[in-house]
């Protein structure tokens, strides 16, 4: 699949979420919580998958009418950590070590440029403690 | 649909179709004739559909890294003319009759934005003299 064709059916299915569930929900008041985002775009198709970093933020506020998150918490580990956990591996987790530790630069690398919007948790620890830090920035995010 | 899934689901389409096909093509120094390009996804999704014609511009660019064609005939009918002419119709050509007008008047904005490119051929002419003039405007532009 063409890098740009990736990137492009994983916002379309975006904008179609976004009409359908987010901005309902928003609408009506409600606080909204979604696993993977724009960030993710970034991280996976700009720096790991070599897409330039400038256009693909601007496809993604295109496609998202601008919307980001309040508050993003990113769950940072090794990717040797990330893959060991998983019991069942997709297209994206197959794509090697190397990828990965590009994912994950990605990642770090929005959290450098957005530190009023994200949140960088140590998601090696233990599930606990991960827990724990999680709900301390939702709490204090909300106060 | 959301008109920005409908937009980037046709966008990942033609960026596949531009690695698969077209750029192979180009790179083999063949010439390329295809039947709706960009400027469809600018008439469509913009001037008829609605959403904001720079930003279509912006992503158009992106999925097809600001490839364009050299030479594109705009065969114009009056929407009239053009639906009774079909046996079929598909789920854009039962939009009704406004929405394709606010197509033609896309096609001919664009037609005057870009001059160089685009010329105009009056497409509600018997068949025989729309291919005269055709022939002539490829013949002209390869000489």
């Amino acid at each position: 699949m063409a890098p740009r064709t990736e990137l492009l059916l994983f916002l379309a299915a975006r904008a179609q979420q976004i009409q359908d569930t987010i901005a309902p929900a928003l609408e009506a008041g409600r606080i909204v919580i979604s696993d993977r985002y724009s960030d993710s775009s970034l991280a996976y198709q700009a720096y790991a998958g070599g897409l330039p970093v400038e256009a693909v933020e601007q496809v993604v506020e295109f496609a998202t009418d601008n919307l980001w998150p309040d508050l993003t918490l990113l769950l940072d580990v090794p990717p040797e950590v990330g893959l060991a956990r998983q019991a069942n591996r997709n297209r994206m987790e197959n794509k090697g070590m190397e990828f990965h530790r590009r994912v994950r630069e990605g990642f770090l690398e929005q959290w450098r440029r957005h530190p009023e919007r994200i949140r960088l948790v140590n998601a090696a620890r233990p599930l606990a403690e991960v827990q724990t830090e999680v709900f301390h920035h939702v709490e204090a995010f909300l106060r």
